[in-house]
């Protein structure tokens, strides 16, 4: 939880990102800026594109339909991306929005839907999970916004496993093994995936299905019954904290 | 995540619960039986009450304004509340539902909303918070519902604060150290608590009041910004992991 400043007007962009350069932003943006922020030329954003780090930018021109900026100063340079999949079994509407909007602020790299026997949700809106991610990025100061896979059913998924990547399987069976221990045991020295299935968990030809992959984790979330979008924050807490970017060395 | 019956309807009742005990419903748990429900005599719920464990009841009459449930059969005895405070700064409206959701499962025994200096929220309604508890309580099988305190200001919490209670204090600056290796170092003997702030962090004055306590750590909550409701999950996940009832040694 590293010091930022919530109030900054944080917008995220596709174009390129340079000392000068100048973004045009139509439709929504445009009206966002001019009509929900109210802001006039001469005020400040910050503009990212996950791709060129933070610039301070300033509004050099309003027009009716379109706003322009101009990138002056690069106040945080882009990061690299962590490399942690999240691998989830979708949920209906605003717990799906909630769960997006987590996994981003816990650092997955890439969002990846899965169907599941016991999946609820039997489409998911790409569009409104790339815009949730999006969000979050802009609102908690991140520089990459994950990518977000087609949904698939989860077979398909594991039939094209990369054998390098560790699943870390979030099992409600695996008994009450202690996560940090499971974790910090296991250690994987591969690029990991966390696994969150649907709210009722997997099916025993599931299980037997992932227990194949090459390099698997069962991880017990504890003893008690989360939410799927609970869950969600838990397993990619207690991942980060033992294995991923929470590891810093005490200071 | 042990394994649940997410579709068994558990009901939080305030009666005593016994063998053969009669538990008379009225009002909007009445109506939420009989109309949303549509439950008949003769169909099971599992009730609750936070002391008697979970009993499987069922319907034995249904008058206009009333339902009568037997208590038949104790399915769960009451487990023993862990003891961890949860204490923070409210946040507005849905986050704040949210949060105390989330607090609950992640097995906090009592709730205290505490106003900081930069605390959004003026006012919080208790009992909404309640509601919100017992709802989480219901739907994800606990069976002790958190106590919640009156809102007070922080000072004054502290002012009061139990010499041998630890708090564990999320603050955004407490540098780059890990989480795991943080907690495990400190290893409180007593109960704990854990303090969640507002976003923006807490001022000053505050940090140097609860750095004063007994017994405090200060917890880094890894390197991203977390909206003060993904910190509440993440904080209480990592106390839960390192120091709580998550710690059970690996099988």
């Amino acid at each position: 939880m590293a010091s930022y400043d919530f109030a900054a007007q944080r917008l995220y962009v596709e174009e390129a990102l340079a000392a000068g350069a100048d973004v045009v932003l139509e439709g929504s943006q445009a009206n966002y800026l001019k009509n929900v922020l109210r802001l006039a030329e001469g005020d400040q954003v910050l503009l990212f594109n996950g791709r060129d780090g933070e610039w301070r930018s300033r509004l050099s021109a309003i027009a009716k339909r379109r706003v322009t900026l101009v990138a002056e100063e690069l106040v945080r340079p882009q990061q690299n991306a962590g490399d942690l999949w999240y691998v989830f079994a979708p949920l209906k509407h605003a717990r799906l929005d909630y769960m997006v909007e987590k996994a981003v602020e816990m650092g997955a790299s890439r969002l990846m839907p899965v169907f599941t026997r016991r999946t609820q949700a039997s489409r998911v809106n790409g569009e409104r999970m790339r815009a949730n991610a999006i969000e979050a990025a802009e609102q908690c100061g991140i520089l990459n916004v994950p990518g977000i896979a087609e949904p698939a059913p989860l077979e398909k998924v594991l039939d094209a496993w990369p054998p390098e990547r560790t699943m870390i399987f979030c099992d409600e069976d695996a008994g009450a093994a202690s996560a940090v221990e499971t974790l910090a045991q296991a250690k994987p020295a591969g690029p990991l995936a966390v696994l969150v299935g649907p709210e009722g968990g997997f099916d025993e030809s599931e299980r037997a299905r992932l227990l194949r992959l090459p390099s698997v984790v069962r991880l017990s979330l504890g003893p008690r019954i989360l939410r799927a979008d609970t869950a969600a924050v838990a397993a990619l807490t207690v991942v980060q904290a033992v294995l991923g970017d929470w590891t810093a060395p005490v200071t």
